[in-house]
C-alpha cells in the first residue's frame, strides 16, 4: 500500500484511456498491459487488479485468469467488471469463470449483467440494462453470498451488498449513462479505493459516491455527454481523496 | 429494430471510444467486440454491423469476414469503412474482400479510399486523401453499380450514390478534418440510421447531414480541434434523432 | 519529406487516440497499424516511425522489430518511447532490444525508464518515475554515447543529450503529469519534428518545447486534467509549426 496505489488493469480497449485518466484523477497510478510475460512482475507491485471483459477474446481471458490466480495467491484484492455478461454465452461464462477462479473482492455491473452472472435469464440489450430493481438486488445478494464477495449493482440507485450488510447510493446524473465507460470508470475507482480501505463494502461505497458526486457536479455545467467527460475528470481531480 | 438500435462494431482501436460516444449521442447502443466466440450471438441481436479496417490485422480481418457472412445470412445491414485503403496492398485487398464477401449496404470513405476500392490508382497519403472530386464521384458510381450498394465519398462536399440516384451534402466544418476518427464516426452514425431507415441512400444522407450539422454547430464555438470533440458530441446529442 | 509528414505509429492502445489527435494538431498525418502485412508499404511512405511499448505483447514486439529493421534500412528516423521500462523484465528487455536492433534516432522517457534502459536499478512505480535528476542525466548521457542516439529525459526540467551537446527545457505545467499519454504525445510530436529537422537534438528540443508551451497555455485556463486535454490540443493546433 502506498500513497499512490498502483492499479493493474486488464481492461477493454474502448474505455482504457478514460479509465486511466480517472485513476490518475483520484490519485492512483494505472498500468495497463497486454503481455503474459509481465503478469507476475506487475502482480507483485500492484495494490489492486481490475478485470474488465468489455472487449475480451480468449487470449485476454487467459491473461485475466493468469493475473487473477497470481493476485489471489498474493492476497491482493481483485475487482471485476462483467461488461456485457448476458449479451453472449462467451461473456456470461467468462464472467462466471473469473468469479469462481479469481475470487474477486468486488464485482460491479449493471442490473442485467449481475442477473446474468447470478444465473438468471440474460436479457441484456448490448451492454445496457433492462430489468427490475428488486430482481437485481436479490441476484446481487445471492451472488455475494455464494462467492463471499461484495456485489455492486449500478443504476439510478446503486445497490451494494456483501450478503450480510448492504448500502444504497443515489449520487449521480442520468447524463452519465450517455457516456461510454462510466461503468468501467466506477469499477476502476472502486479498485483505487480498496487499495486503501480494506473493507470491500466501504471501498465500494466510497468509489460509487466519488463517481456519482463527480458526475452530478459535472452535469450541472455540461452541455451534453461530450463536455461531461472533461468536466467529470476535473471534478474527480478536485474532490480527490488522499489514497 | 428497437427504439435504441444495437450497433455491433468491429472497429479500430484508435477511435473506438469516440465512435461509441457518438453512437450513444445519436440514441444508439454500441457493442464492440474482439471475440470469435460471440459473433453469432451478437449478430442475432444487432440491428447493424459496422466494419472499420483502421487497425486491422489478419485476425481481425477473419473476425470481420465471419461477422459479415453471418449478418448477410440474417439480412441485417452492414456498413463498411475502408480506412486507409490504397495505403497498403493489405488494406486495399481486405477492403475489396469485405465488399465482395459481406455485401455491405453502404461503404463510406474519403476520395482516395473509394478510388483504391474501385481499382483506381492508390494515392493515399496515410489515411488522408488527395484526388480530384470528379474522379472520386465516377469511382463511387461505378463501385455502387458493380456491387449493388450505396457509396459515400466524404469531403468538403459529400457525394452519395447507389448507382441510380445520387445526393450531395455540404454540411460540415473544415476543422472536422483535424480530428482523428471523424470519418469513423460518420460511418457508425450511418449505421445507426440504417437500423431505422431501410433505404441506404436515405440513411447515408441522414447520417452525413447529422454529423455535418453537429460539426458546424461545434466549430462555431470550438477554439480548435481539441474542444471540437466534446462540443461535437454535445451537438449530436442535442440534435438527436429518435431512432 | 512532405509538408504534412506521415508518422507511422506502433503505439499503445490506451493513448493512441490522444497521440493521433496531437499529431494532426501539429500538422502531421498519423497512421496506426497492427498488421505485419503492411509494414513494408507503410515504412516506404512514412517520414518517421514512432515505437511505444506501453501495452506491448510479444506479437507487437515482433511487429516493432520488423518495422524498426525496415526503417533502419531505409535510413528513416525512428523515435522510441520505452513506457514502463523497469516495471517488468519484459518491458526493460524489449526496450533495450529495440534500441540495439532498430537504432532509434531519439529515445524519450521519464527518469526511471531511462535509468532502466541504461542498466541501472529499475525503480519504476508503474509507469511513473521516482529517481534523482542527476542520476537520470548521467544515465541519459551514457545511453546516448553507447548507442549514438539522442536521449530525452522528461520531468519538471526536461534534459536532452546526444552524448556531446545537451539542452534543458523548463516549459510545461505540473497538471500535464495528471493526464495519461502526455509522454506518448511528446514522443510522437518529436517524431513529427524529426521528419523536418534532421538534427535529433534540435528536433527533440522543438518537440518538447512545443508540448511544454501548449501545456502551459492550456493549464492557465483548465479547471483540472479533464479540460486540460482539449485545451492542450487546441493550443498545439494554434501554435502549429509548419512541418
Amino acid at each position: 500500500m502506498t500513497n499512490q496505489p498502483l492499479i493493474y488493469c486488464l481492461t477493454n480497449e474502448v474505455t482504457s484511456n478514460f479509465v486511466a485518466n480517472a485513476l490518475l484523477a483520484v490519485g492512483a497510478s494505472p498500468i495497463m498491459s497486454q503481455s503474459f510475460s509481465e503478469v507476475k512482475a506487475l502482480c507483485r507491485q500492484a495494490d489492486c487488479l481490475v478485470l474488465n471483459i468489455g472487449t475480451a477474446c480468449w487470449r485476454q481471458a487467459l491473461l485475466m485468469l493468469k493475473a487473477g490466480c497470481c493476485m489471489r495467491r498474493l492476497h491482493t484484492p481483485i475487482v471485476l467488471d462483467p461488461v456485457g455478461a448476458g449479451a453472449s454465452v462467451f461473456r456470461t461464462h467468462l464472467a462466471r469463470l473469473l468469479v469462481r477462479v479469481c475470487h474477486p473482492a468486488i464485482v460491479r455491473g449493471n442490473a442485467s449483467e449481475i442477473l446474468a452472472l447470478a444465473g438468471e435469464k440474460p436479457t441484456t440489450h448490448g451492454v445496457d440494462s433492462a430489468v427490475s430493481e428488486q430482481e437485481a438486488r436479490d441476484a446481487a445478494t445471492a451472488l455475494a453470498r455464494r462467492y463471499t464477495c461484495c456485489v455492486v449493482v449500478s443504476g439510478a440507485t446503486d445497490y451494494i451488498s456483501d450478503g450480510q450488510q448492504s448500502a444504497t447510493i443515489t449520487a449521480g446524473s442520468p447524463l452519465q449513462t450517455q457516456v461510454t465507460g462510466m461503468g468501467c470508470v466506477a469499477t476502476a475507482v472502486i479498485g483505487a479505493m480498496i487499495a486503501r480501505e480494506k473493507d470491500p463494502v466501504q471501498a465500494a461505497v466510497q468509489g460509487m459516491q466519488c463517481v456519482g458526486q463527480a458526475g452530478e457536479y459535472a452535469a450541472a455545467t455540461a452541455q451534453g455527454p461530450g463536455t461531461l467527460v472533461p468536466f467529470f475528470l476535473d471534478a474527480l481531480y478536485k474532490g480527490r481523496i488522499q489514497l
